[in-house]
Parts: structure tokens; sequence; C-alpha cells
């Protein structure tokens, strides 16, 4: 009977990546995606240390910003798995400097579990005033800092954003579109019990910002969501603040001693 | 220039998993396990269509029931990942039957996330009695049925736990030991936007269930943690119902007979 077995494997808790990072992209343009891996390579990202995974929106939306990330988690095999738009270029900092971000993140705060380059300060009691944590270059300007970096953000600009693969975060599942998606996932790592945080870790975003129709849609509906959990926080998004309703009505009322001991 | 470029992977969204299931075990008894793998051979699992992984607990704790599925999901090549006790056995449903319920799942409820064999039926109003939905043989009866299988569950219990590798859910970081990490994967689900069902797969679960003090203590702090989240709710688990008590400050006082936020 024992010849029958299935043979398991007996699995312990260390991580065998055979790779440091999955860098992973939502690429819509080869001509963006090339820069981004043109400029990853020219930094110290070689194919013995890094693979380089296109969740593929070259010949329309099969993906959206709530959907990749998961289909791309379950093909990384690498320790660190970044997200990032494919129109960021990398351009000073590298990979021995992200490496020693992630050392600098496990020595400061080991319940981190996102990480990223630009993201409002983490403070849910509230704000009067936007607050944001950054260093990047993009639409705005070249070399841009606000804020101090590194530090504790409750959002995180979706343009890059790294976790561990055995620590993951997942998106939601109830939101779709192209917004958002960030700040979606940094609450959803609160809700997990971890933190996430703004670094150091100067790039381009060479992308616009676009805040039309789907992305005041997108914002009302993800208002909707979190209000239930985090009722009255305004949160703090590099897109601008997003404000979270009182909590919707709650439950009916219970009798004490209805349930039994707790 | 483009000679330097590294060599992407473009992926799609189909879901090019080589296997059908991942069988994940906690495993701390070879003995118990060796039946559980013997069981699941017998009704239909074979190398071809499924993986066995073991979190190895067999000389210590190294894993606990937080930390153990977030490992193993690294791990795991099947379109399906069963997290499983290693004191279950497989009795009469099988390979078949279980590929069955992932299609009557689809079909029922896309925005399924979790599905097991037994946990409290879904109803975040709250209960004066409480409510199971389950077929199962355990250390309380044979075949035993409560409630109706197969229904949606706001709870599981930890001993048989599926979801689909490409649309996982994590446990919490900031909670650990070996209790109520099924209803903790549960809310989750809910806070992801999905849900959980228990449906109709008979298996014997052999374990005990003990409800010594680190089971009361893992209550109080995931009681703790969910009120935040879910203030006021009753959930209904398979060890009993846990009062989420009443929401912790930061939003206006409740007065003392209020049941929640207005």
């Amino acid at each position: 009977m024992d010849a029958a077995l299935p043979l398991p494997r007996y699995i312990d808790a260390t991580d065998p990546s055979p790779l440091s990072f999955s860098v992973c992209s939502l690429v819509a343009d080869q001509t963006k995606y090339d820069r981004l891996l043109a400029s990853f390579a020219r930094l110290g990202f070689t194919p013995e240390n890094t693979e380089f995974l296109a969740a593929d929106n070259r010949n329309g939306n099969v993906f959206d910003g709530y959907t990749w990330t998961k289909t791309l988690l379950a093909h990384a095999r690498g320790r660190y798995v970044i997200f990032c738009h494919d129109d960021v270029e990398l351009i000073e900092d590298g990979y021995d400097a992200l490496l020693g971000w992630t050392d600098w993140l496990d020595r400061h705060d080991p319940s981190w579990l996102l990480a990223g380059v630009a993201g409002g300060i983490y403070k849910p009691g509230g704000f009067k005033h936007r607050q944001l944590a950054l260093h990047i270059s993009d639409i705005n300007g070249a070399d841009r800092r606000r804020g101090t970096v590194p530090g504790r953000v409750e959002t995180l600009d979706e343009c890059f954003i790294l976790m561990r693969r055995t620590r993951p975060v997942i998106s939601s599942y109830d939101l779709n579109g192209f917004h958002y998606y960030g700040p979606d996932i940094c609450l959803q790592a609160e809700l997990l019990g971890g933190s996430s945080y703004a670094i150091d870790f100067h790039l381009w975003h060479h992308g616009q910002g676009q805040k039309g129709r789907p992305f005041r849609q997108l914002r009302r509906r993800f208002a909707g969501k979190y209000q239930h959990f985090f009722p009255g926080r305004i949160l703090n998004c590099t897109t601008g603040p997003v404000i979270l309703g009182a909590a919707p009505p709650a439950a009916p009322p219970v009798e004490p001693g209805d349930a039994g001991p707790a």
C-alpha cells in the first residue's frame, strides 16, 4: 500500500527563489516598454538576477489594473515582485539600490508588505491638507521631492509597486478599471495587517495622468467600497484626496446574550 | 541597443497550469499524512493531475496556520490549490466530484474565492442562533449534515479550503497561531470583494478540535482585529460564534445600547 503513495514535496520556510526580481509590467505600448527594459538592463538587472513578465495589452485591454497583478504574480519566480507601468524608465537608481531598500524595509519594519516611489503619508486620523511623500521625475517636473522618503504611506501610486512574492497582497476583486489600484492594494495590505512605504528610488514616470470620467466613476466606487471599513477617513492619494463617507447603516441591533459566550 | 534588451515573457489571461490540483497540507504527523495521501490517490488524484505539497512541521512548528498557506501558495502550480489538515481522509468523493464543484461554483457565482466542507452560513446581519452548513464525518459523528450545502458561508473550517491559484486570498499578517485562520481567510475574501462556499464534498476529518487557552486568546485577538471592519457583527464559526464588538473610537462615540454607528 505504501508503494502507491504519491510523492509529496516537503517544504520549509526558506525562500528558494532562483531570482531576486520579477519585473512585471502592464504593457500596451512596445516602444515605451522597450525603453523600460533597456533602462533596467542598464542599471544592473540581468538575466541571472531578474525575469521580465509582461501582461500583454498590446492588442487591446485583456487586463485591467486589478487583474494583471494577480495573473503575473502566479507566474513570478523572483524573491521580490515589481509591478510597474510600461512608461517607467530607470535613470540613476538600479538593482543595488533597490535591494538596499528591501534590506532597509526588513530592518525598519518587518511588517512591511508594499513599497513604491510615491504615495500619501500614512495618517488614518485624517488631514486638512494633502500630504505626499515622493521622489520622482514625471509630467509635473524632474527630480521632484515631497515629504520624506523613506516613509510610511497609506496609498501608493500604481506606477511602481514592489512586494515579496511569499508575502503577497492581492487587489480587490470587486473593482475594475485603470485607476485607484495602487490605493486599493495599499488598503488591502492594511486590512491584512501590514504596512506600505514610499522609498527613495528615483525614476521617470512618463505617464500623463488622466482624470476623465472613468477616473471619477472609479473614485466613487472605490470610496463606496472602503467607507464600509474605514468610515470618515480622508485618504491621501497622489491623484488627490478621497473622502470616505460615514459608515452605511449598521446591522440590525443585537440583543445582549443572544449568541452565547464570546 | 535593441540587442541589449532583456527578453520578456508576454503573458495572456489563460491559466497555463499543468496540473488541476495542488494539495497542500500542514504536516506534523507522518502516519496521518500517509493516510491522507493514500486516500487522495485512491480517489483519482494522480501524479498527472495533482501535486502534493507539505508544509513541513514534522520536527517542530516551522509554520503556523497563518504562514503555511502563503509559503505553499508560492510553490503551487495547480489550477486549484487545496489547503487541508494532515488528518483529513477522503472516503467517497474524489477528483471528479471536486472538479464538478469548481464548475458549479464558476456557474453559480463567478465571484467565489474560497470553498470548503464546513462553515457558518453567510448572514452578516446577525443571528439569534448559530447556523452552520456542512457535510462531514468527524469527532462529532459520521456523515453529519447541517444546513444546506452547497451554500454561501461567512466562515470556513480550516480542515479543508480550496481556492483558484490565479485568484488567491491571503491570510492576515497580524495574527498567528493555529486557530481562526479559516474564518480569517474568509473575512479577507469578503474584504477583497469575493465570496466563500461550503460544498458537499464528504470527507473524514480525524481532528480533535482543541479549545484551550491558545484558542481563547486567539479568539480575542481575532475579534479585536475584525471589530474595526465589521463592528457589531456576530460571526458564525464551526468552533462557535464570535461577537465583534462595537467600532473602536476614531468615529463619533457610540452611546451605550447602540448597536453600531448610525
